[in-house]
């Protein structure tokens, strides 16, 4: 058979990671910046965040939470406080030391003004959020405090992938502090529910929660809990996290509080966050050999209205029909807002349109030319299937299109459960775990192992280095079950979740 | 006549720029930062950027702008295409020059990794936005190009003063590009525009919109746009910018297309912005010795319900009642969408509580005790009419809060534009300029004087020098009109905005 003909080249199957620029190119999503490291978030890539950005946003105000905003810049000696927090950050952190430019004597613009201290432009705020804490908290009554913020952060990474792995990212980080460990400990678990909930509901990606080992922890934190998705090479994405602080962070900045005792206690903190990652994560799920697939309730345009002219004859009647039907489509609701249309208009054949708008990714086109706006029976083809399959629709079954979006969205959501389960297994023998993990290609992962594992952060290292697969995470939905280590025959309580991993 | 106790002190007469800072204070907006020159935005101070943000960004995209996102670092060499423009940045300038921290021999944490070349924190993002503009306008069909950031920049201030003036602040900056001069010119305009009524209709601030002089202009700006507004102690303040750049960006950053006649051209280019400012801008123009006042479009709660109780006896059926109450209120629609109420259910005295919420500027106050539960009869203070002055509204007459709404609004709006009115004047001669910007208090402007002006920049900055007074703007509303300069006598033919300014 013919190999068909497809718009992203190469397909997923001949080269997955050049596939995912591609498809990147392909929708205009973003580029690089001429800033090492740093990617420019075009508008179709930055309407995602937006639209991760309201429905995130809902939920964590939903929850009790309240938005500030921090400095950028966190001086030095604030990054030390914490020794195991400065030590993970210290290798990639972009240092600013001047405060202005100046002309040497060769008239060359150089750095000038020493700062007496270096600053750290932000790659993490618990240090410089944790020190208005220790301000805001005086008593048992000023707890919980639970503030959120959405920003830019800077981790110098040397080897970067668009949205995936940028020195420059946004994000929103969550910051709470709480009068015991209890609550505390239930705060990092709820927010990774929304987390979880969020990442089902409205990016139709499913997520494996759980518990990082010791190794993988964010540094300073007791617990870091985590989401992991499959992508569709079958690699892991940690998609967000979730840390219960202890005391570390509270007693690094002195965050202390009245009891209701009277003594004086440390507080209990937690931090948790997403970032632009999870537009990486977004593509590489749903995305097709002929570019993205955007679920609808992230897609910034839900419907686009294609009109096809033949010829001039007639031209203005299509047009002014298009945008007739486009008010008609706007006026029915789907999930209490506007069905959100675009008419394309440009003067282009109508074929090269609908492939644009098809690695675009918009979940539904309608074509309009004479014949349907005479017959008033519409053809809707839907991005989650085939290009040639339409759904017909009357002009009086319009109202339908609601349930359409509400269909693909599932869809991409049962689809992506199911590539998951199919390729999640359970293995008990060791050479059987080496097989699973050994691709030809080196880019393609085996799908998710869950094994059983001593414990031992030696083996669990031995392991990332012979098969560059790492624990993902100590699955929260798997039950205790007596087994043994698939790498020292040891005994183990409970598996976890091995993958090659983004 | 005694001295009425104020809820700030210092009052306004007494001392301006202390009254601001306890104003911050009392209504928990802001704070300093440990950081120099950068603040921290509470969470009752980010809520105001947040609505402002939600109304000006729908006004940006109802314009035909999209969101975008660039990269927070310039590198030095782009900075330095446009002479200008670095030589207007160069003193204020966050440069990185590092992106690793190490340990030195005395176990000290130092920077290290010094970057080939040094990275400059955006204080403006014309270089790096230019440049992508420059990859994604090929052809007269690409333009016109217009785009929008909210994000945050830095500018190394010596002196700043929270929200007014800090080393880092929040912005949106529109940066666009069009194939004709004409064209590129309407659209800074437009956007000036799009500003002055943002700022009536939003923030109640009346601004006048003008032109700013060459001394004064954005560096590397054919034209600038500015709105003006004038603050209670009658001084200016610059509340958002417009600028035509003609061809000189497009020049430096190489922004060429095709035109239709095939010819390679260099784009006309515009920037424009607002910033957390406008926050600083709303809290000295409508707050009082009691604190915030906030005009309801802007403000995150309208209507704030306060449970008066007297004893434990039918605590619970207050509080029951005021739930009640809340979410009848928030079946009103106030412009579109619901009011904003909030149960202030706290362990407090009803006192206490009232001027909590006065301080932070709500618009209404409800005080419900078990004699308005009954009477379904309640008591509403405004917070712009004195706190004693209270309007009675029957549980049938809630929907009246509406407008009451709505008559706050106005009356903010109208309050500020009599006070501007009543201090601004046409003065024809240099005594009485000289005595008008003559306060004993250096703190205090005069007013805005309006007054012929030879042109001269040397004369503008004489001005500047000796009396602290700058030409806010050429006020676009004022006709041409024969005169002679205030300064030097010379002929002119239209009159400008003098003030002292923020």
């Amino acid at each position: 058979m013919a190999k068909a003909k497809t718009a992203i080249v190469p397909t997923r199957s001949e080269n997955y990671p050049e596939w995912y620029q591609s498809v990147l190119k392909a929708a205009d999503l973003a580029e690089h910046s001429p800033v090492r490291g740093c990617m420019v978030i075009k508008p179709w890539g930055y309407a995602l965040w937006e639209n991760i950005q309201r429905y995130l946003d809902a939920k964590i105000k939903e929850t009790g939470h309240v938005n500030a905003y921090f400095p950028l810049f966190i001086p030095l000696s604030f990054l030390e406080k914490e020794a195991q927090h400065v030590e993970g950050f210290a290798k990639e952190c972009a240092v600013v030391t001047h405060h202005r430019l100046e002309k040497n004597k060769e008239g060359k613009l150089v750095p000038a003004g020493a700062l007496e201290e270096p600053l750290i432009v932000r790659p993490t705020s618990e240090m410089i959020i944790g020190y208005s804490f220790s301000k805001w908290i005086d008593s048992y009554r000023d707890l919980p405090l639970l503030i959120n913020q959405w920003c830019n952060v800077v981790r110098w990474e040397m080897r970067t992938r668009m949205f995936l792995r940028t020195a420059e990212f946004l994000w929103q980080e969550g910051h709470t502090a709480h009068a015991t460990r209890k609550e505390a400990e239930e705060e990092a678990k709820k927010m990774l529910k929304v987390y979880v909930d969020f990442a089902h509901e409205c990016l139709a990606i499913p997520v494996i929660s759980g518990e990082k080992t010791e190794s993988e922890r964010f540094p300073g934190a007791v617990h870091t809990y985590t989401i992991e998705a499959m992508m569709q090479d079958r690699k892991a994405l940690q998609a967000g996290t979730s840390h219960f602080l202890g005391q570390n962070f509270a007693s690094s900045c002195g965050i202390q509080f009245q009891s209701e005792k009277g003594e004086r206690e440390y507080a209990w903190t937690t931090s948790w966050g997403v970032t632009t990652r999870l537009i990486g994560a977004l593509i590489m799920m749903h995305s097709d050999d002929d570019g993205l697939v955007l679920p609808p309730r992230v897609a910034e345009l839900h419907l686009v209205i294609i009109p096809i002219l033949h010829s001039e004859e007639g031209k203005e009647e299509v047009l002014q029909y298009a945008d007739h039907l486009a008010s008609e489509i706007r006026k029915i609701q789907y999930e209490g807002s506007s069905i959100r249309v675009f008419v394309d208009k440009r003067d282009m054949r109508g074929g090269e349109k609908s492939w644009g708008w098809i690695k675009k990714g918009v979940p539904l086109r309608l074509e309009l030319g004479p014949r349907e706006m005479e017959m008033k029976e519409f053809q809707i083809a839907r991005r989650d299937k085939p290009h040639k399959e339409k759904i017909s629709l009357k002009h009086s079954e319009l109202s339908q299109i609601s349930s359409l979006l509400q269909e693909m969205q599932n869809n991409l959501l049962e689809k992506a459960q199911r590539f998951r389960d199919e390729n999640t297994v359970n293995i008990d023998k060791k050479e059987d775990f080496i097989q699973f993990f050994s691709s030809k290609e080196e880019e393609i992962g085996g799908g998710f192992a869950l094994c059983h594992w001593n414990g031992d952060a030696a083996v669990e290292a031995e392991i990332k280095e012979k098969l560059n697969v790492t624990i993902r995470c100590i699955p929260h939905h798997l039950p205790l079950e007596e087994g043994r280590c698939i790498w020292t025959q040891e005994k183990s309580s409970r598996r976890v979740l091995f993958a090659k991993a983004y």
